[in-house]
């Protein structure tokens, strides 16, 4: 036990269950690691429904594997594309009941903006990270260990495969290893998180009976960036407004009408600078309105973060400017607007030299608890108007056109409120001393994720309480192109979920 | 004549010369259009050297079958890709020469955004234009005369094949209806003029015996968007400046850090609009420095031209919104600055939930009498230091990055200075008449045209006076998809260039 990273009050040392799983990873590692590739190579796209049922089928076979009952798919009432799968661990004389929740599908990929040598679906293996310089390696023979700093790349590695695989294999290795949960477990894996959870409802609402818990464990997101295991208590809502402001009807020659002709990417950029002020702080009215302030011990847990901001800004490549009176465990603690994309005609080699015809932004808005989806993007759109602008919900009409000097088309995303759960619980506290019992370090407490999940749906059809465990490397690039795990990871995150169905 | 719309100095009728041109149009139109089609189904997106030479052979054919003589390829002296085409008609007696100057090359195309049933070069014949409802249809057979509202629809049919037939015809039916012109004529097609005329210096520095003349006559740009035909003076000059924005040196997940890092597209927004009012008047210091007033005649000359700004907003689909103060002859008379694409990530279907690496726009920077290309482009890069930005020409360090909170990376383009021609040369006033005569309706004298041709070099390596005469309808969507000519259009070029060879 080491005094300098250890002042939380939880017991600070490795648990010998732990040890026994770490040992049980540790001669199964081929195996493990040749499903969690051949789980990898299936495509998971969102939306994707002919692949997505390909992986809904791997892992009830994964579970049938691993004599999981009850396994099944749970569909949605309204569509057949995007089942949960569900299965269970009834454990005789537990007093308990915990859910273990990941999803399967994933975000949407560009081949074409992955690293040479990788393709989102074929999983390679590579020494350290690609951005620190790793290069791609070999799977070892089977004889050979694998070094656990070595990373998979593949979509899904971190988000949220890891999790689903994670969790399957904790139970495996608990069993194997001749314990016990101390918990019912149930297993409930979702197929439509990256596309915004539509039909997640559908499902709770007609299995209230089946899904009946005292907790869902959400497995999704990454550890905290200083590498310290976490345990969150909420996560961010999240919903989009992508607005589209209008020039001529037809693009000009940009000589000829150059400095007469409205250009929609300069209004685009006026109407966005309006938002922020130079630290960042978003300038929309009432914009930080509703937000109910963190509890003492929320605040407290906050002070114990270690800083990591300095570390995050070195790794990311930049100096510091935005938000100067806010670090990065603090900011998250707020509602958040952030461009996800912005365009009007091309750059680089695509320039024309025209005036383009339309400009349009894709703006991600984060919510925390107290602020209402609907309600925030009516403050972005209040906002738009105030600056001048017509509002429309659809392309204008000549009429509009001839009549507005300022139109912006609004596209409203769909959405969810943030979400979370008392630390005070006693199942919380339960929680924070299985994970703590995984580790000799301090497990950082975090009042939210700064990421989104629609864990509201579990409170608001199953009247459940949720606490998210993450496993994956901070460096994972989810959502994005180069997403990877580090192989360490996920045995520790083998390790965090066998402790909590083994929960005292 | 009619008084109302002829109240120039110049003689408002068509003279006798131009109705046997006419003449000859109508009795030959089928043969004269049959060889436009031609032409214009040969590919000649600059740069494609291969189909460059082509449309060259083309236009050698064209000449030696009108009985031009001397008629050969003047190349360049560091490349064979881009050759000009000459030929001549030197007339005994004639006092003076003029070269008839148009280009063969077109801008990029990108097949997929041309209407349906387009092909950039499968030339089609429509009746009206296809924005305005108008459909395709067959080209009439031979005993059929065609509309010549009707237009033809192919990457280069007004800009700038049109100008090379004009001319040819024009030469064609002054002879072939049996009269004379009062001038030596020099024809020079470029088929370098939309890559930026890098090589033409070349060509004029290697031939200046060979090119002398009294006057260049510029056929290229659309005639007044009222209709009514123009005679402009000078051109404005163009240059480029793009910027790049840096964030994280990775995606980033845009809930987890986004209300903490850096937002490139944000960064961006207010770099961008930092730089115009909300009047559309360019804020950058020094700006609107070193432009050469207009003088009274010039100013004279744009009272006089027909306020066309109503018309063109409705045209274009849109209310009037920026440069309150300039109406859109006035506009071009000044430099401006456009944003010709702004991009970041990816919006609609592509876009993601992260925070971009970076934002880049294309600054189009359009040049009048008097102001410096290179000077110009300082001025902007001068503009995005004072904003805070450490300025660099390539992609930034990691010490770069972590030293400065604000990179911008500036790729400069080449470019060039505007040119104008005194409207009180005699032999400009001899122009004047010359169009007049072909007409019963008002000229339109124009000291610049919006867009801009490199005449600098006439002026710098031969000494040249150039005036531009352009014949295409103004909605020929020159430079983007659906480029299209009016039959009109065409003949009255090919009337415009018969007067200005038998001028007065």
């Amino acid at each position: 036990m080491s005094a300098a990273v250890c002042f939380t009050h939880f017991l600070c040392a490795q648990s010998a269950d732990v040890l026994k799983v770490r040992n049980y990873f540790e001669n199964n590692q081929h195996s493990i690691l040749n499903e969690f590739v051949s789980f990898l190579s299936i495509p998971n796209v969102t939306n994707d429904s002919a692949n997505i049922r390909r992986n809904a089928d791997f892992i009830m076979n994964a579970m049938n594997t691993r004599g999981i009952q009850n396994v099944q798919l749970l569909y949605p009432t309204t569509t057949k594309a995007v089942p949960s799968v569900y299965g269970e661990a009834l454990i005789p004389g537990a007093a308990q009941t915990i859910i273990f929740y990941a999803h399967y599908d994933g975000q949407p990929v560009i081949p074409s903006q992955w690293a040479k040598g990788l393709a989102p679906f074929t999983p390679v293996l590579t020494k350290e990270s690609l951005e620190k310089g790793g290069s791609i390696i070999n799977f070892p023979p089977s004889s050979t260990p694998y070094d656990l700093q070595n990373r998979i790349y593949a979509r899904g590695a971190s988000d949220d495969k890891a999790g689903v695989m994670a969790i399957l294999n904790a139970y495996d290795a608990i069993v194997k290893s001749g314990m016990k949960p101390t918990v019912n477990i149930k297993f409930f894996f979702e197929g439509e998180e990256e596309a915004g959870s539509d039909h997640l409802f559908e499902i709770l609402q007609t299995n209230t009976a089946l899904l009946q818990s005292d907790l869902w464990i959400i497995c999704d997101g990454p550890v905290h960036q200083s590498g310290l295991k976490q345990v969150v208590f909420g996560v961010r809502g999240d919903t989009h407004v992508e607005v589209t402001v209008y020039g001529s009807k037809r693009p000009l020659h940009s000589g000829h009408y150059g400095n007469w002709a409205p250009s929609p990417a300069m209004m685009l950029a006026k109407l966005l600078a309006s938002m922020k002020d130079d630290n960042g702080r978003v300038t929309i009215k009432g914009f930080y309105d509703d937000v109910i302030p963190l509890t003492a011990k929320e605040k407290k847990a906050l002070e114990l973060v270690p800083p990591v901001d300095e570390q995050m800004q070195k790794e990311l490549g930049f100096a510091k400017r935005e938000m100067k009176d806010f670090n990065l465990a603090g900011a998250i603690n707020l509602p958040s607007l952030n461009i996800n994309g912005m365009q009007s005609g091309g750059v680089g080699k695509n320039a024309s030299n025209v005036i383009t015809t339309s400009a349009t932004a894709k703006i991600d808005l984060r919510l925390v608890a107290g602020n209402d989806w609907k309600k925030q993007q009516q403050k972005v759109i209040t906002h738009i108007q105030a600056q001048g602008y017509f509002i429309t919900y659809k392309e204008p009409t000549d009429e509009e056109r001839a009549k507005y000097p300022k139109i912006a088309k609004i596209e409203l995303s769909g959405g969810y409120n943030a979400q979370k759960t008392s630390m005070n619980l006693p199942i919380a506290q339960k929680v924070i001393a299985a994970v703590q019992s995984t580790t000799k370090e301090q497990v950082v407490l975090m009042p939210t994720l700064g990421g989104s999940l629609p864990l509201f749906v579990f409170e608001k059809y199953l009247n459940a309480k949720t606490i998210t465990v993450p496993i994956a490397n901070h460096d994972n690039n989810q959502h994005a192109e180069n997403e990877n795990i580090r192989l360490l990871n996920f045995r520790n995150g083998i390790e965090t979920f066998a402790a909590l169905m083994m929960m005292k």
